[in-house]
């Protein structure tokens, strides 16, 4: 036993990488000398579950106490403060001065090592009428309690922000019977994802009698009875709650006055071990700055499971450094559940390439979750994203009623194996009739990405405003009667008379096939291609791009 | 348009494998001339589904035939031939002898190139009253609705053989309210899997009133009013229908006599591009040998996916060549639900590693399919097998009642990319509370070998039978109480106190830690081992091991 002179391991932050290095820690070395410091009174807290309790889906408030300080203390036998604040760190003697916050008393503490997981708090712009305490973020317990409370007595809640925490909290407002109003600054939800890949988050918010506010923002509130948010389109929105989920920024004051390496965006810089540029301190979790996994560029993923394994790590490293392999980056992988919807993303997106300048191919595929034959089979859709040089996958987003967390999985672990679009078609996936199908998904996705690659098909992400341009609807006639696509002009041919009616289009002006899901729409630029036409398919069918329920085919009567 | 002397390809079997093939050749030539045959009367059928049918779970017949023959020929303009079986293959003039089952006529078809796609048929041994015609297989549409009528009749049912189709026709007989015997020749339910992986499988079999008779066969049929099944053991089950589900062998009677190249096992070999030894006849689905992924041995893989995917290749490598990526080699990717449970596998077993005399380590980890705290969590038991020279994964089982395809399809796809160990504990994988947790358990599996390879736990896949060993139980009496170890002289000190009671055990002798999960048994073993005990932790804890629905926690009163 290694009883004479312990190492000294400060923690300040006792939620997600905080918790998790101090667990791992003690595994480590029942020796060292462990001291976890919390400015809250609670400790490793479920704060991804904060929404759910307020709604009432998650009924006990004391399943989100995954560890007390007083069970923390007994399982690792380590130094619990919470209520307590660090207030500054002494780099050059290697103490931390410590105030604790109820009996107002402070102390300095000496470490060998630290490690600052301070979180990130909501931002709150500052708006005129911002100081109405009928304005809320979420982040802790304390502040869930005072949602929960005044949402009871609420009838009209504005959510300003529909980001994941944003539509987490509509959802949960909706279920508690509030009117909900949900105002986001782009003109989509969910913005990290691509504009089409929300439709159908947007129409199930609809669908629950959410007022949905794109491409508007709060100027000021004005208080009342109720409170008045006033949006920069002039328009109004009168409510009793209003809950601020537009973002959260880096807890790093006592980083910078410490003298630590920011990032651009304020993050706390840090190597692949966790170290900032002191190499006995160490940041983990919301406040840092990591790699990406594809680019190796900074980036910033202020998520729960990153912050886990980075609080692991940092313990690993301190305790044995030579086993230790670094972080391999973040994906940025994030899924929300929206009522019957979920939607997520990994790895790049469309909108990001294009904003970083970088070169990408994309797919969109429409399919069900499970065999379309077996019962409940529920539709999903799928866009992946690819790198033209080499093949290998950049990113998907998926959205759909069923099977999306398996699909966001399935790609994030396809890029950390780095494979390519050729891997994903042959991907070997789990399949009986109520788990996948024979061709899955993601193979799908592949294998039309290998189309495109392979110049078998021309996809485009909208129809040509060209009018010389012959719009081609390949469904059966009554299907596109009763669903008929936005636009003149379009000829309708289904795919089976296709081969005989040639003749009814112009080989000197282009072709763009539609259908309702894609498929289809391929299979006809296949016919097409191959008698001399130009001809191009948009992916992901009507439903991708007009309505995202579109039948593929209509009921059986 | 390439209309002179086009492509002849002929292609024998028509549902996964050969439908597939005859789609993708026209998607790439419309000039080909496609001949598809197919013995019976159908062709591209969801056989996956037969059994869902017979227990009326899928109701219509319809949603069972992806295509009919009209439905493809409209579709492809191929030349459909059903009830049309090829009797034999001249090689050297490259032509097909085929004869009309109805019409009793034949004919001399020439081929540029041929698939043969036969698929396989179940295996019916030779024993005993093996003619009686209750004693059904399943593999057409025709034999599924010969078992639902006699279904209708019976009220008891003996299905032989509990692997994947068993389970299934197991679980949809109970279905229909009958009294279902299942026998397995071996000692567990799903034999391709691990032994202990299998024991949740068996207790919802019982759940769910299943005679379930393992370790025992069939010996003979005797025909009476009922069917009596002679047991080797000795013992009877009467039964109104017997269904034998005890395996397939691959249909190459026709490959034989054409003088292809065979496997040990009987199957069609193959290359990577699905080319027999003569270049011009191809054959994929259930009656080749492909590669394994991991060994590149030959491996026969009889299921839907890597049939549809051989037969999209066959095509591919006729029509583009040089664009064409051999097949990657098959995991065996598999998963079967019954009742609530599902279990599956992909790669390899620590069964069929030992078999191989192959170096392998594992580990076998118990979580929920989702956060703890958010409602309707379901446990899941995964275990990992990797190589210990390179930590990278060659398989993993996982059974549970929720979850089990999403992990199954995680881990395929990091074997597909060669990941290891390391890599499995840093996935980022997606979670919200209602579809993952910060630590997944593909995290935790991954952290939990890592833990293995560097010697912080030693785990064990038994107790011993040392009488000097110590085995400790490390649960909270309460829980111990009621749901204790079945086996005499076990310590019980609950994790929380055995810092300070560390004085109850006997340093010179050996400990073995257990609890549930495996996990606290994990943690009490760091404390042990840091404390000059020789000690080793039981993976997989009581779950696992003696009881798969054995709780982590008292309920709450």
């Amino acid at each position: 036993m290694q009883t004479k002179n312990p190492l000294r391991l400060v923690i300040v932050g006792g939620v997600a990488a905080g918790a998790s290095a101090a667990a791992r820690a003690r595994r480590l070395s029942e020796a060292a000398s462990i001291t976890l410091i919390e400015r809250g009174p609670d400790v490793s807290f479920a704060n991804c579950g904060l929404p759910y309790f307020i709604g009432g889906e998650i009924k006990q408030r004391d399943a989100l106490a995954v560890q007390t300080p007083q069970t923390l203390k007994a399982m690792l036998a380590i130094d619990v403060r919470t209520s307590t604040e660090v207030t500054g760190i002494d780099r050059a003697t290697k103490h931390v001065q410590v105030r604790n916050l109820a009996a107002g008393t402070t102390e300095s503490l000496p470490y060998d090592k630290l490690l600052l997981a301070p979180g990130a708090v909501p931002v709150r712009p500052s708006l005129p009428g911002i100081d109405d305490p009928r304005i809320c973020t979420l982040r802790s317990l304390q502040d869930m309690d005072r949602i929960k409370a005044a949402a009871a007595g609420a009838q009209h809640i504005a959510v300003i922000g529909a980001g994941f925490i944003g539509l987490e909290m509509t959802e949960q407002f909706v279920r508690l019977g509030k009117q909900v109003s949900l105002v986001e600054l782009t003109d989509q939800v969910l913005p990290p994802l691509d504009g089409l890949m929300t439709k159908l988050l947007e129409d199930e918010l609809h669908k629950n009698h959410v007022n949905l506010v794109l491409g508007d923002s709060v100027a000021a509130f004005e208080a009342g009875n109720a409170l008045i948010c006033r949006l920069a389109s002039g328009r109004t929105i009168t409510a009793d709650l209003v809950v601020l989920s537009i973002g959260v920024r880096p807890d790093t004051t006592l980083a910078r006055n410490a003298g630590l390496a920011l990032g651009k965006r304020g993050h706390i810089r840090v190597n692949g071990f966790m170290q900032t540029n002191d190499p006995d301190i160490y940041a983990a979790g919301d406040a840092v700055e990591t790699e990406d996994f594809i680019t190796h560029e900074p980036v910033a993923v202020p998520l729960g499971g990153p912050a886990n394994r980075q609080g692991r790590l940092v313990a690993d490293h301190i305790f044995h450094p030579t086993e230790t392999k670094p972080y391999t980056g973040a994906l940025g992988t994030a899924i929300v559940r929206a009522f019957d919807v979920a939607a997520g993303l990994t790895g790049w997106t469309e909108k990001r390439l294009r904003a970083a300048g970088r070169d990408f191919r994309t797919v969109t595929v429409n399919d069900n979750d499970h065999a379309g034959y077996f019962p409940g089979a529920k539709p999903i859709l799928l866009k992946l994203v690819w790198d033209p040089a080499n093949g290998r996958v950049l990113g998907a987003q998926v959205t759909g009623l069923g099977g999306v967390d398996k699909r966001l999985d399935v790609i994030a672990t396809a890029i950390a194996g780095r494979l390519t679009i050729d891997d994903l078609a042959q991907l070997e996936l789990a399949y009986a009739p109520p788990f996948g199908a024979a061709k899955d998904i993601v193979n799908l996705a592949g294998f039309t990405a290998c189309n495109t690659r392979d110049s078998l098909v021309v996809p485009v992400d909208s129809l040509p405003d060209d009018p010389a341009a012959q719009i081609l609807d390949v469904r059966p006639p009554p299907l596109v009667q009763a669903h008929p696509l936005p636009r003149a002009g379009v000829i309708n041919i289904p795919l089976g008379q296709l081969r005989g009616r040639l003749g009814e289009l112009d080989r000197a002006r282009p072709v763009v096939t539609v259908c309702a899901l894609g498929k289809t729409a391929y299979f006809a630029a296949r016919i097409l291609a191959q008698n001399g036409f130009r001809v191009s398919s948009l992916t992901g069918g009507i439903r991708a791009h007009f309505d995202p329920r579109s039948p593929a085919k209509l009921p059986t009567p």
